[in-house]
């Protein structure tokens, strides 16, 4: 990897800085951060600004130019990467480390007295915001919104904003009808005595809708916004789309419908004007809902009085509980994923000893075997097939500069997923294809009490999920050792595979409440620098748990896992195991063959199933 | 319980309101909170504002008195008793309930435009008063100070502010002196860029100038401020406690020191105008550090600009770590406290049965006890004595209404501590002195195993405590059942009973990390309304844990219980516990036997002895 030379794109941008054909006044520092207007965590070509202006192209950054510096703000994850891809011209702020400064303590710092920072309202969130003007306020800067976006000014070969085809989704895939959501988001609405509620997470939009698309790779998701009111729904969307039957048919565009679910369609970019006009025209007491991370753009539309701000909307915590119809969709995808995984290890099983599948070959034999089940879309993110001491970097996908070739001797771990039209996956699995070492043996039995002990928690109904998050980590720790991430994310249903407002995680407070009809990924792990990397991760679905007692009638919630990929029997060192972990191992390999067997079945994939009767043999008893 | 009849002071306190004497301007609420001015837990009786108001004498509760309504706010383990002691003049409103408005949303919904709600500033701390200042101002209201308190005003034989003698500590008690604690905090403040520190908490004056007084009970500490320059101590205290030539010697007010070290002594009601002169003399940059949780009046009195507000203060952090002096004093108090508890029980064994014990004597019994050890001063809390239904009432205190008579039939659960020269202890034990039931045994023994997940834990340097929470959990949660409160609170060194800024609870994610050294105790439970409760808790030290691996260098700590009371095993249903755990309760025994067992021989107490020898046989093998 070589840097990329940013040189001339700097001095182009610090001229933008002060040119007055773009900026009201110039601007002594320009805030670049890693998103786009509606703060999705996976991005558009078109909206990889940072990476655009700095060379890095990581998840996670943020770049800060100044008159005389540049600098780029990331997290552990990608120091390494960051340091490589930018040049000479560029500092690299490690975020977490003790000395590393803050945006704001590093911009007061480098900034003449009185500066002005600006930033494009539209990409960054109402709550940080708040947080860096309040910061540059007190050290006497300002801290303001220039609306054209800089970058897009200097960026000549920027890709155009994708505008892919729609996806309808029936009632089979999503159990209820985007009326029924709208009408069900009203009552909600109510409730909160809001008139208004604006809806900016694209997965939101698309979940409201009942419609999918393909403009960010990985998240069915499309470029939209919406408004709904009591009386009113309003789409923002651009191009073509409209014109397409299916979607027309399915939006009912064109029938004769009550006024309250006719739905107006407006070009995505007149959002904003719109929602200034909403906000104009508010009288007392009408409250509009907005997440507390919509765009600072946005919800300065809306007076300040006038705004109702929460951390999670209705429809993220709506979209979290799945219903009858998702669930068995999920279970459905699941069981596809499976099969597909089926034929990929027992396929390495074959291939590795031969020296010639690299960590690249393998992922796209993965893509190859799942894209060949029914209702398969796209991959859910970018494959983890790493091998050996690259499977120590978490956030590890092979490039041919570090593609590395799987070998008997080496520990394999594979982190994918896809989406399905009726489900996401998101399944990992760490396989040996020689003779596992017995330390290698040790270290992945005790991840794998770990996902054990999530899996087969029994806790109150109300709990939230990072208090779940020490089970995992409890028999690492009895012998010294952790991994340095969360234990579980959200997962959507043919949506995003990382998704709110619940989780697994030792680093959030505010998660919701976990509850039945929740799906959670259950991912422990561990790496140890430069030798190997250990996961196993099952999605798995929050359901009600049947218990002796019932304390304060509250009810109990357990796990049922989705994903039902054999587990490799020959890493695990069976004496570390307790009788109710070796049982429920053997339970987990009894309902892979009832369910994937009589799959592979259906689809005459013999091999494969003959793969799976082996490695799901019980385990021999605890010594 | 009769209510208290408040009709009469309500009207003379709506009188005060409005009497220009009192007020600037006139206030058409006024706001009455539990604390004190330091923010204290426990307050002395002429800080009893709140109970002298509305007769509601329980340790949380908010009182507001507006012309027309007078309502109270507190939580669901005082609902019962604060309607009971409460007359018809009051509203009680639950917090926790859906349906209960807060403060501020009650006062918008009842005061008529543009009203002043009075408070005063010495009691109601900075962060409340921002929250709720703030409120109301966006609903055309405002927050006042009112400098003089009315409730002083018109509680006529409001006892005096309590100013007794001080103890002075040596080395052998503290480890640390004074002046080398302040050297410690004037680096941390050097490290911050701080000049000044304000000590507002009544525990912190108390550690850091090593004295100890008795004007709170439960609580050895003394009603002080103190303000740390960088060249000068000030100590903000009254009476003729510094006549006391033991004191003047001890803080060597009579010796030539270094200027530095030179204390000078000044009226505890100066504070406010000697912090309002050092707020008036800063140059830019010197910063004062307070506690976010200081008094509004002390906050205020340093210019926003130049105050440093942390959640917890470098004091509060020093002092929870125990140095060897304090740990050692620590064990000792333990021990003693076990002597007094082992000749307790055997007395209650004896006594029980003859149907003449009830809750009151049991728990004055303990005190004697108690006050036949070495260095002795009071009780660290009052004491929890309480029998079958009783039990249930987590925060439980007998009075006469109450009293219940200890019997064969009913567990009794007696959660107490002291204050010793050389520690505080905090033991709750649950006893059965006849036959318990297969399900009393059946839930003690979940209870024990929570006890012990948390006792037994392993876990990384860095890990916060309420990260521990849920293995408190786990076994009553497997069958159903919970308990609703924390598991664990840090505890003071011959101090408060209750301190921060580390714990055990799933209701935090603020507290500081655990180290070692650090002291908490662990102390799950379950409770059955109508019926019993059950806790066991020790006191645990946190301590550096021997692990096989050593991830990323961090080291791992666990816990060493300093309680050293037998918990019963008739309560134990064995076939319930693991071999670990099993292990772990013979283990424990053996060291009650061992270091309590010579402490009781040396004291003579032989009929004690042989109980504490017969209640720690070995545990049968798990069948």
């Amino acid at each position: 990897m070589s840097p990329k030379i940013t040189t001339e794109l700097l001095k182009h941008l610090r001229q933008v800085m002060k040119n007055p054909g773009y900026v009201q006044e110039p601007v002594q520092a320009y805030i670049v951060p890693s998103g786009d207007a509606h703060q999705s965590e996976y991005i558009a070509p078109c909206d990889c600004r940072r990476a655009f202006i700095s060379g890095f192209d990581g998840s996670a950054g943020t770049a800060i130019v100044t008159e005389q510096h540049a600098a780029m703000w990331t997290d552990g994850r990608y120091f390494l990467q960051a340091a490589h891809q930018m040049d000479s011209n560029w500092t690299l702020m490690k975020m977490g480390l003790k000395d590393t400064p803050t945006q704001e303590d590093w911009l007061v710092s480098v900034l003449p007295e009185g500066s002005k920072v600006g930033v494009d309202p539209f990409i960054i969130p109402a709550d940080q915001w708040k947080r860096m003007s309040k910061a540059l306020r007190s050290a006497g800067h300002d801290l303001v919104p220039v609306k054209e976006n800089l970058i897009d000014t200097i960026w000549t070969d920027c890709p155009q904003r994708p505008c892919k085809p729609l996806i309808t989704l029936d009632l089979s895939y999503t159990g209820v009808s985007w009326r029924d959501k709208i009408v069900a988001l009203r009552s909600k609405m109510a409730e909160r005595k809001v008139m208004w509620f604006v809806v900016t997470a694209l997965d939101e939009v698309a979940w409201l809708f009942n419609l999918r698309g393909s403009d960010v790779e990985y998240n069915p998701v499309f470029f939209a916004y919406a408004v709904i009111g009591m009386n009113t729904i309003r789409l923002f969307i651009d191009g073509d789309r409209m014109m397409d039957p299916a979607v027309r048919e399915h939006l009912q565009l064109d029938s004769t419908l009550e006024p309250e679910f006719k739905i107006q369609v407006l070009p995505y970019g007149s959002i904003l004007s719109e929602l200034q006009a909403v906000g104009a025209g508010l009288s007392p007491k009408e409250k509009v809902w907005l997440s507390d991370k919509a765009s600072y753009a946005l919800t300065e539309a809306i007076p300040k009085a006038y705004r109702y701000l929460t951390p999670y909307t209705p429809i993220c915590i709506a979209k979290a509980v799945k219903n009858a119809a998702e669930t068995e969709g999920m279970r459905r995808a699941h069981i596809k994923d499976a099969v597909a995984l089926c034929e990929l290890f027992n396929w390495l099983e074959k291939e590795v000893p031969k020296g010639a599948v690299t960590e690249i070959v393998a992922a796209d034999k993965a893509e190859e075997f799942r894209s060949q089940q029914k209702d398969f879309v796209e991959l859910s993110f970018a494959t983890i097939s790493s091998t050996g001491p690259n499977g120590a970097i978490i956030h590890y996908k092979p490039v041919p500069e570090t593609n590395r070739t799987l070998s008997v001797n080496e520990i394999y771990l594979l982190d994918s997923g896809a989406q399905y039209k009726d489900g996401t996956t998101d399944v990992t699995r760490t396989m040996h294809f020689g003779t596992p070492s017995a330390y290698e043996k040790e270290c992945f039995t005790y991840v794998l009490k770990g996902h054990i002990a999530v899996s087969a928690a029994i806790f109150p109904n109300g709990t939230k999920g990072h208090l779940l998050d020490s089970f995992a980590r409890s028999a690492l720790w009895d012998c010294g050792l952790d991994y340095l991430h969360g234990t579980g994310h959200g997962v959507g249903s043919f949506l995003n595979v990382h998704e709110g407002p619940c989780g697994i995680s030792y680093k959030t407070f505010a998660d919701e409440p976990l509850e039945a009809g929740m799906i959670v990924s259950d991912e422990p792990g561990y790496y140890e620098d430069g030798s190997f990397g250990i996961r196993i991760e099952n999605v798995v679905l929050v359901i009600p748990a049947e218990t002796k007692y019932n304390f304060k009638n509250r009810g109990s919630l357990t796990f049922e896992p989705l994903t039902l990929v054999p587990i490799q029997t020959k890493m695990i060192d069976v004496n570390l195991l307790t009788e109710k972990e070796r049982n429920w191992v053997n339970e987990y390999h009894q309902k892979c063959r009832d369910v994937v067997g009589a799959e592979l079945e259906r689809q005459g994939r013999h091999e494969a199933l003959r793969w799976l009767l082996r490695e799901t043999e019980p385990l021999a008893p605890v010594q």
